[in-house]
């Protein structure tokens, strides 16, 4: 620092007094001494900002730090690190932009903000010179982008794996553990607080999808198109699948996939099948884990609770530590928010990869019906690993599961659509990737 | 810093150019654009001290950056980080000192330096003021010691069960693979090279011991003795037990095992039954992890390879970008090697802790026998949890499994004891804890 007296106490303005905002109050009044004691440093919450002044969060706050007046926080110069946790792509945006313009250090756990304005966000961090750190926009409390910005600097990153969504987490354990359809399992979930009223950002994949490009965009060394990612949810996932699939040894999970092939990147969120003896397959409940695959390092996993108030607290907590360190040595930009290095610029679709598939066609128990849907594959170039018929009867149709060999994605679906057209199948196929880490 | 001009390159000294110094000089080869597109900073290998000069690495390197000489590497004044990759307590414990007396930051991988020398080298470091990075001395290319050290800030440590060892691992893992006993799967680990020729520093517990050390020190916040550690090996684990725990529902793993218990703390290395459901049942052959329960985030786990000439590498290269990082920003200690702050500064015997156990013992297959068995049991206060008679006779005894409910570790040694001095018991009873995670 320029100043001979090095400061010890930072000052946080935190913009959002929601849950994670409360718990991030919480824990600062239970830990700030641990993290004092840690690192040397004092930091004090100086004002909240939130549009509900009333509400009971459940932590005492002077009332004299509240206001609603966010912006007025960002520029107060008594307010060394803003912390947003308003979430969304609204104010959140415009207030994140106003603290980094000014040179500001932002910790922020808005993975939406992240994801969908990536370039502007990122580019604006580069230009102010400013700290943006983002620990807790995936994974909760897992130190998994601390892990890809620092702790595996010397890899490339051959792929990543995430379960990054809780929720949809839950939905399909216990879908597993009790049977019962997806409409069902997600009404329980809803009762228990594990899934929101609106629960589409989350089932259908956006929110796994934002957390893909955040990994994805530091992996690769360039901020990810959001709208280049191809999506998939886990309404369509059925008990019927979830059973067959583990009577063949594995479990089926909602994945972020990040990879590189053939000289571009491949951004995609969807259900696939993992093998039930790899360390994805036991990650249950509303836990999260992210397994990184780095060319010197090998695989490395990352496990731990991706949502729930404390978690996440304790994430903007090491943030808030790592920027007032840099705050106090005069090194802000210390690991930049993302750095761009552009090892593969170019996103490809997931038409253009291959992996293996679980179908589950629905076929009239006679002979000669299979010979129809194998030559339809095989004119695709699809090649069968094994067929299992089922003996869950739906009037005349039984399921029909086929397992193929790795195949182009693309073939695949023109297959399936060709299959669909015939007049023998029962209801539309089913269609899971079969994701082997390997 | 001080000066006008911040410097981009900071040249580094190597001492040891072993199978992991072979891995850094060829991870920085691969990988030094890569580091420095990331961080703005290069890494140069300046110097390389080692014994001898002539073997083969399977690197190029320039012949004149080798040298026998390792303090005059050390003192180098145009080596700006150390790197210690000697191993061992002698030449590297007086290099590493020589280095921090000196101002001069160091990375090491050297466990049995960190574990053994504790305090000494964590004061010498503190007064240094200089960086000493050891993300290579636990877990390999696993960034666990950022995790706790950075990632986990705001938390008490509540626990830390680690599976730290891979030659142990592939060791249980291959003999429940295969069900062959200890000596037939350790000549054949070592024969694969996963064994040293003298095992005894794996297989006997010592270097889980080590890496306990170092991860109960840092979580804790003061340096723990390592004499105070009570360790167990793997060599008494049997096939006959890993699977009457398999029919049992758990998995026998060598643990490194730290908690705070009643004002306390305890470290200690043991085999344990431990659920296969839970995640570090998974954890098979040479692979490492770590769970690490804070009571802000909860549980939280890191998995990778524990060892190796590349994942090694990976971790001291990662440390190498940080070091250089401070330097360039003049920000040196920004993270203290070891924070003194003593959460529960006493470290306790294993005696005092309470835990479930796993007993076989070898009865005479006659009425009455179990009777003065559970007796003894019960005058320790110790409850039976489940009790099964096994079909393999060994002459006129079979094996029964005790399963107990939590039980004061002393007691269960004494009764076990008393047990075996029974004239009806045939062969020393086997003791395994059960480690419950909760």
């Amino acid at each position: 620092m320029a100043s001979g007296v090095q400061r010890r106490v930072y000052r946080v303005g935190l913009l959002g007094f929601g849950v994670v905002g409360a718990g991030v109050v919480d824990a600062l009044q239970r830990r700030g001494d641990l993290i004092e004691r840690r690192t040397g440093l004092r930091l004090e919450l100086h004002r909240i900002a939130d549009i509900d002044l009333e509400r009971d969060r459940g932590v005492r706050v002077d009332r004299s730090l509240l206001t609603r007046d966010a912006a007025a926080v960002v520029d107060d110069p008594a307010v060394d690190i803003v912390v947003e946790l308003i979430g969304g792509t609204g104010a959140a945006r415009e207030l994140v932009l106003q603290a980094l313009q000014r040179g500001k250090p932002v910790v922020t756990a808005n993975k939406a903000l992240l994801a969908e304005h990536a370039e502007e966000i990122f580019s604006a961090a580069q230009r102010s010179g400013a700290d943006l750190y983002y620990e807790a926009s995936v994974g909760g409390g897992i130190p998994v982008i601390r892990a890809l910005r620092e702790g595996l600097v010397a890899n490339h990153i051959e792929s990543i794996y995430g379960i990054v969504n809780g929720t949809c987490n839950y939905i399909l354990t216990e879908m597993e553990r009790s049977m019962r359809p997806f409409q069902e399992v997600l009404k329980a979930a809803q009762q228990a607080g594990y899934a929101e009223a609106d629960p589409s950002l989350d089932v259908d994949g956006t929110d796994t999808a934002h957390r893909a490009v955040i990994l994805g965009s530091l992996a690769y060394g360039f901020p990810i198109a959001f709208d280049k990612v191809e999506v998939e949810g886990i309404r369509q996932v059925t008990p019927l699948d979830i059973r067959y699939a583990g009577e063949l040894g594995y479990r089926i999970k909602l994945l972020a996939v990040i990879s590189h092939q053939g000289g571009g990147i491949v951004v995609g969120v969807h259900p696939a099948l993992i093998a039930r003896r790899h360390m994805l397959a036991s990650v249950s409940g509303v836990f999260n884990a992210v397994l990184i695959r780095g060319d010197i390092v090998g695989d490395t996993l990352y496990y731990g609770k991706g949502a729930g108030r404390l978690p996440t607290a304790g994430a903007v907590l090491s943030d808030l530590a790592d920027v007032a360190r840099n705050l106090h040595f005069g090194a802000a930009g210390r690991v930049p928010a993302l750095v761009r290095h552009d090892t593969y610029g170019e996103v490809r679709s997931l038409g253009q990869t291959y992996s293996r598939f679980y179908l589950r066609l629905s076929l009239p128990d006679r002979p000669g019906m299979l010979a129809q849907v194998a030559r339809i594959l095989g004119e695709h170039r699809i090649s069968i690993a094994s067929v299992v018929q089922k003996e869950e009867r739906s009037g005349e149709h039984v399921p029909v599961i086929i397992i193929t060999h790795a195949t182009l994605e693309a073939g695949m679906r023109e297959a399936v659509a060709e299959i669909d057209r015939l007049s023998i199948v029962g209801a539309p196929t089913v269609r899971f990737r079969i994701v082997d880490f390997d």
